[in-house]
């Protein structure tokens, strides 16, 4: 039909036509084929890059001729002496079709590159990121027919970009005049593209090409650490990552003690926000550091967070949420300038975006984990849990995603627990305790081996072994009744009910000690009843909430859980179903998410589109209400019990035999054990 | 047809018949009749007063029985009861139809109410600010079904009052929950529109019904003084005019002496910022407490200025405007949060406007001009100059528009004049001399006595005689050279040529004694020959400009003059003739607009259509670059001559005959004359 070149684009397979002459990236255009270029096809950019394949393509029905894309032109001779292409590159927007030819668009030339979001995961993020890199050329002015500056940028991305409404505030309009002239008349802008449509907001311009790239946070808010993320806008790239307390911490360990600190004290939201708005700040400039970026080219930051940090991070008070019925300040997502949230080291017009929130006890946070791991995509029906000092739960599949949030406190993040410290070098992180001699191994953050290991000693010498991390705590305990040192009402037996010197008295209870370090002057590691309460009081508010989730869906058990939170992906499947954390399900039909909230944080600062589709699906979520819920009442205190007091765990019994012990000799620890019997 | 009662309104003459018992606020809108309501029909605002009239009104065909509208109910009761209804008035949305009647729409119950600009013009303003006031009621949160305050707030306005896409930004989020319970979910908010559609942004929110008022500003930024009136955005009312000095005079009196001031001080144009921005502030302060209303009230600006002062009051460097092409950085019209602009004294998220540039040299102020005077609805050809430190000069008719401005310099303003003060109690501002004996009578600004009256020295004696101000030195120049003092060329003559006393020696040239308040301690007020240089520059600088429009329009005169400026109500058509600052013209058809660009700007403060109508207009105004154009030194040089070396002025010689006298004795006073002579 036409005796036009056949051009085959790989690895898409789109193929075409095209006239001789042809440049490749034009072909690409005409095709849809995802191709990038910055520069609008000046030669300048080199994001178009291709590389041309020869020879004989019977897959493809061509053989293509050394001839059939053109002879290097000027351009990208030029482009080759200053930067150099990787052998076998073309610029496709240079090189032009003159024969039969087959492309292969390497995955760097790709607009919408796609990013393998972690290790353990095969789900990816297509980047689409709300703010991009522009190349322009733009006119100069002419006394005849007087435009201003700003006007004519505007008129040259609508020509060059098909970019429409652009503004620019005060701080940028101001250096557009000099930058504009220095680049003569080419300049690099970034624009941030609102995803309810919209102006397209001009954030900086650089003179000529802008090669030094832009850059995102995306921020975890939790009430006891602060994650962040610092990610290249244009690969996805994560270039650093960190983590520091939540300085309200000093305010009130968990959300309602900080809600309860600003009703003592009026004006102490205003003290809380500075606080932890620097706390960002300080964040952001570390991750700067570290990534080894200039702090001004953090052009966009995701937040995500439960609602009580939501309003004090943005300097609401948040005393409605202390109190039924909860009332958000508001609950949809929010664009705003990050400075307004006391984010001045980073680009002075840098876009914040905060997911929205579900209700008044289920924040950004658990959006963030709906988007992460979409249970409205699941046709299993998924217990998702974000265990952090406050839990976010979510349950369920494509019909329909209940979610809640459930005040597990710090315990699981080592805080409140004796021996109990961060996740660092020197930590418990796991063990084990023989059934038999009782006697417990473990390992520390830092080193692979076990401490029963000769190598041991030296290999944790630099570090030292300081205390138990979250994973660790739950290991311990679990393992604790596993051996039987503890009873199913969490009482821990004495050296004579059990059998080991290890359980050591401690006041009316007992201990069980890990590791004693005192003789070389290190900690003695040991695990208390304290400890356990804590720990039992976490894990029922955890599984009465997942259970609360159950009952409104009307069923009894679950196809799968997900583990997530910060430490979330170093939870031990079966020690946190000995523990009763979670309801009883088979072992491999639990598996990790790691950090979900901070993961969904990541996707809405890459893609556009997910920020407008959570925000779709948060209006779909019901929300179940924790805390005025009788039964959330009756299913903590029938959880309080190891692993639960009533209900079953037949999938976990059928790999783990739990011994059937008693501590409680009469009256001496009554407590929850009284309850548990009350409720039989 | 229908045997429902009929409601005729006046004035609109709107009927209609309406079911009986239907409240007159609905039928009101239902026929469309401008009936204002705040509170949405809840007999809480007032603003739907109405007057009833009874009896039998032929022209309408209708006879109004006593019975035709309800009983006062409850709530009107309460009203009446609290604060009162004047006589024969009815709350619109309580009173019902109960059979025919005649309803009158009180002015101030319009939405629309006309506000007449100025008692010199019939010219009305139509009220239609960008920010208005809305009273609604919030649904209660629900924790069963959770959204945020913000969000039930725009809900309840899209459903009250069909406000969609209400934005906050965080400064008055924070007050949200606070106000909304203190109101008992009943809030007044001012929401701002922007005329370009788009979402409303919310001001402010009071609890319950704000009964204080919403309050706009209107300033006019001009090189030399900065003028500003407070108004009443509900009805329109201007509450306060006050006027200061632009602090900015001291790095330069005109405008490329500024330009000039940063281009050799780099940084400079941040000082010159930072002086302006205090100085609005400061008016704006000054506003308010003259008007005695709380500044926080204030949540809207309209501001025109010309280019340099537009970049100035923005922090932009002017220094591109200094040089051709003359690139504005930007040139449509903006909006933004007013403080950015440095004004803090007021509503932290009130909002600036500021009119559309017209070109590098013909500012935000031109285009208030034309939005006041509006030639392109002339079906004459119009001239209007506005007159300050620098022109801005339009010509058109409903064909065509053309705009340029003419650096006259501020001796028009009085500035520059060995006498010269601005327009004060004591200034000289009116001036007579007579022909036959060349002595002078004059009237100082604060008493309409003239100077040869008996009692006009115990009049003065208060102000004393301390100056001549800018009309008045017009008046000066213009009476001597009637008076056969001054010649063509501008020389003043010697008291033997002259035959007066008052022509004394002065260096080598003479002045003219006007006053000679010396023996009493007084001043010396004379009119020297520097004087007459100054404002032979001045208004050879705007006839040039108004010449360079009529050549580019193709014509030899206009229809007639709108003389314009701070104190273009000042002067008097003959003498601006005489002295030709404008071209020959009937002297009747020469009138007086006083301030337009402030009457512009007032104008786009309280009618949001008259914002997109200007910016449509300021494109279809062809500007004329005075600043590079040969012809305009051409134009410029022939105008020194008082009037005019060779245009001429028929239509003034007709009524007042000018002296052919000449006092240049060969080469003393060579200037001018010689350039004369030389295009003659």
């Amino acid at each position: 039909m036409s005796s036009d070149p056949l051009v085959i684009f790989t690895p898409s397979g789109k193929r075409g036509r095209f006239a001789t002459g042809t440049p490749i990236l034009t072909a690409a255009r005409q095709l849809g084929v995802d191709l990038d270029s910055v520069c609008g096809g000046r030669g300048i950019c080199s994001k178009c890059q291709i590389s041309p394949s020869y020879g004989e393509f019977s897959k493809h029905g061509v053989t293509v001729a050394d001839t059939a894309l053109s002879e290097w032109n000027a351009v990208e001779e030029r482009y080759q002496q200053k930067r150099g292409l990787k052998p076998g590159r073309r610029l496709g927007c240079q090189a032009t079709v003159q024969g039969d030819v087959v492309i292969d668009v390497p995955a760097e030339s790709q607009v919408h590159r796609q990013v393998v979001r972690k290790a353990a995961s095969n789900r990816v993020i297509t980047m689409d990121p709300a703010t991009r890199l522009f190349l322009v050329e733009v006119d100069e002015p002419d006394m005849h027919t007087p435009t201003g500056d700003l006007e004519r940028l505007a008129r040259a991305l609508r020509a060059q970009w098909d970019v429409a409404g652009v503004t620019a505030d005060l701080s940028v309009m101001t250096r557009l005049q000099p930058v504009l002239r220095k680049g003569d008349w080419q300049v690099t802008v970034a624009l941030h593209h609102d995803h309810h449509g919209g102006a397209s907001k001009l954030i900086d311009i650089w003179p000529g090409l802008h090669e030094g790239g832009i850059y995102g946070l995306a921020i975890d808010l939790g009430s006891t650490t602060i994650a962040g993320h610092l990610c290249d806008l244009a690969t996805g790239e994560v270039l650093a990552s960190a983590g520091l307390m939540n300085p309200q911490i000093r305010f009130g360990e968990d959300l309602m003690s900080r809600v309860s600190y600003v009703m003592m004290n009026p004006g102490g939201d205003a003290e809380m926000t500075r606080v932890v708005q620097e706390a960002l700040d300080t964040l952001a400039t570390d991750l700067a550091t570290e990534g080894g970026i200039d702090p001004a080219l953090i052009t966009e930051v995701t937040l995500v967070c439960n609602p009580v940090m939501h309003h004090l991070a943005l300097g609401i008070d948040p005393v409605e949420l202390g109190q039924a019925p909860f009332a958000l300040a508001t609950s949809d997502s929010l664009s705003l300038p990050a400075r307004e949230m006391g984010l001045t080291a980073i680009n002075p017009r840098a876009q914040l975006y905060i997911l929205p929130c579900i209700a008044g006890h289920v924040g950004a946070d658990a959006a963030a984990v709906a988007l992460a791991e979409e249970p409205d995509k699941s046709e299993d029906l998924v217990l998702i849990c974000d265990v952090g000092t406050n839990a976010e739960i979510l349950l369920g599949n494509t019909s329909r995603v209940l979610a809640c949030s459930s005040p597990t406190g710090p315990a699981f993040e080592g805080a409140q627990i004796s021996s109990g410290q961060r996740a660092a070098p020197g930590a418990i992180e796991r063990i084990e305790i023989d059934t038999t001699t009782k006697e417990p191994r473990f390992r520390v953050i830092g080193s692979d081996l076990w401490s029963d290991d000769p190598a041991f000693g030296d290999a944790v010498a630099a570090s030292g072994i300081t205390g138990i991390c979250g994973s660790g705590i739950i290991e311990a305990v679990a393992e604790m009744r596993m051996a039987g040192l503890l009873d199913p009402s969490g009482l821990i037996g004495s050296a004579a009910q059990t059998g080991t010197d290890r359980c050591v008295p401690d006041g009316r209870t007992h201990s069980y000690v890990i590791f004693d370090g005192t003789a070389d002057g290190g900690p003695l590691i040991s695990v208390t009843q304290g400890d356990i309460r804590a720990i039992q009081l976490a894990k029922s508010a955890l599984y009465a909430g997942a259970r609360l989730l159950m009952d409104e869906m009307g069923v009894d058990h679950v196809d799968r859980v997900v583990l997530a939170g910060a430490f979330g992906a170093h939870i031990s499947p079966k020690h946190a179903m000995v523990l009763g954390m979670i309801p009883d399900v088979a072992l491999d039909r639990v598996t990790s998410a790691g950090n979900a909230a901070g993961t969904g944080a990541r996707i809405a600062l890459h893609n556009i589109a997910a920020r407008a589709a959570i925000e779709q699906t948060v209006h779909r979520i019901t929300k179940v209400e924790t805390a005025i819920e009788p039964r959330f009442q009756e299913h903590f205190v029938a959880a309080n019990a190891i692993p639960h007091a009533t209900d079953p765990f037949p999938q976990l019994s059928a790999v783990v035999p739990l011994p059937d012990v008693s501590f409680n000799t009469g009256g001496r620890e009554p407590g929850d054990g009284r309850r548990r019997r009350r409720r039989g």
